[in-house]
């Protein structure tokens, strides 16, 4: 049985991630080092494949890969390029998945880290029966990857599924990344729970809290968190707000593609009903009556550790042979 | 060259419009009746059957005709059932495809009517080279079509692209058909127009305006247009108040399926630039830079009277052979 495993690589601002992965899902090996040592890519390119070579031999050569996919931010699966990432050192355009087929001898595939945990849920995860779901994934930043008709969607030029940039509430909080008043990013990523949290703060000086124990700078996503669990009002509060905005949010996306399922990943997920008794609550109450009562509301089944390399992975399975 | 026809018929509230529509959107013949005449569905498919025997007859018979394509209220393109239609007679869920295939022998099929349009584009208007594109239909409702990779989304139960149902201004105008408040519907329908109109001259009983000639009751999107034309200051500031509130919603839905081109259809794209061009400006402010001046945005190229058959004939062609 050759070409039966696939080659997934994460690669993020800090770390890159890589494994080989099987049909089902099992990572059979995997690695990681730092992304940005390197001030040219061929020196990063140079170091992977070092890496790399090591557990493709482990896994019986290069014969046995069918190819590699790749996650990576601003990566555009039409060009096979990154571009312009602005956690990235090489500046610009690069050819990713160009350099690394020459490199390694097997087609290599590029998407944007969004898309890719969209893949591995497809793949590997809670979509596998799906024809048509969508992924958000709740980090530092908010992302999206959406599936109808059983296809991934990129748009015209690959940038499709930037749903954290929706405006969800116009003239609202100002993204400094973006510029954007109101976006969902600045409300349901780990930046916008710490300032809906620091707001609160701030408009109700006596509320007590036990966030009101940590200076201002200390408070993040970790500690909020803690709070809430510990049962602080305000702490709650805040996964209350930060739901019900994200809960009107998906209410418009599912009147966009109408999916089976929404699959929500990432540091958000962890406050467990916190979270989603607010975004589900939301959600219906937004709806048309049509779509009440239909779409389910899931966490990703994928362990966080992996889903980097999995989702990666799964590009792989999408080449055409 | 057999079978190189299609029918299309277009269910209204009103009227029934039917004709039949070669490859390249030539309407060979067509014709009219009303929808409603018939308490029961049975009834109304006789007479149809009447009326299209006649033309079929004179475009050398049913050998023809490759298939039916149906645009309906509520139509779902999984089921080939109209679903509890609020503006037809026929309540609950009448099976309308499989009805007409026994009754003319040929395949048939049914989708919504904004669906429709987006396929009447696709095939032969102003979509006729893309992949990726968006309509929209601005008449007594807004509704919307969504083609991406080159098919048109149905979502996992048929009822995909509801965009005129997107909240837009959260707790915004009461949409008293469905209930909700701030949904684009409210604002971008005819309806939504007169009641902007209605709102802006109560709330400044100062300025001056031509529209106050009428009473509450003579408002309509027509006597605004007129007065628009006129150069009539209230009259065209209601243009670019929808015209804002619709380019925002765009800019929203071009982050999530990143289209070539949206195509703007129906009633108030007669106001031409007085709409456009605040849907421009508003659509691309709300746009993150990488989609900024990228999509273009479109009249559709249609005739208007004859888009609705050219749309539910396109279905036909979607047919696998």
């Amino acid at each position: 049985m050759s070409q039966q495993l696939a080659v997934g690589i994460d690669i993020g601002g800090t770390n890159t991630k890589f494994g080989i992965v099987d049909r089902r899902g099992n990572i059979l090996c995997d690695g990681r080092m730092l992304t940005n040592q390197h001030e040219d890519v061929h020196g990063f390119l140079d170091e992977l494949h070092e890496h790399l070579s090591v557990l493709i031999a482990q896994v019986g050569g290069i014969e046995n890969i069918r190819g590699i996919g790749v996650g990576a931010p601003n990566g555009n699966f039409y060009t096979g390029n990154i571009e312009y990432a602005p956690n990235l050192r090489w500046k610009g355009i690069i050819p990713l998945a160009k350099l690394l087929g020459e490199k390694f001898g097997v087609p290599a595939i590029l998407t944007n880290d969004a898309n890719a945990a969209a893949l591995g849920e497809f793949q590997y995860g809670a979509a596998r029966s799906m024809r048509d779901f969508i992924v958000i994934t709740l980090g530092t930043g908010v992302g999206s990857g959406i599936v109808a008709n059983g296809q991934l969607i990129y748009g015209h030029d690959g940038f499709a599924g930037e749903l954290g940039h929706c405006i969800v509430i116009p003239g609202g909080r100002y993204h400094p990344g973006t510029g954007a008043h109101g976006s969902l990013e600045a409300y349901a990523s780990a930046t916008g729970v710490t300032n809906t949290a620091l707001e609160f703060l701030a408009n109700r000086p006596d509320t007590q809290s036990i966030l009101r124990d940590h200076s201002k700078e200390e408070i993040n996503s970790k500690v909020i968190y803690e709070a809430a669990m510990k049962g602080d009002p305000l702490a709650v509060e805040v996964y209350e707000f930060t739901g019900k905005i994200l809960g009107e949010a998906l209410a418009n996306f599912v009147m966009f593609s109408s999916p089976e399922a929404i699959i929500l990943f990432g540091g958000l997920t962890k406050a467990g009903d916190m979270i989603m008794k607010p975004v589900r609550e939301h959600m219906e109450k937004n709806l048309l009556p049509i779509f009440q009562n239909k779409v389910k509301l899931v966490f990703s089944e994928l362990k966080e550790s992996d889903a980097a390399i999995l989702g990666a992975s799964a590009l792989a399975w999408e080449m055409k042979d």
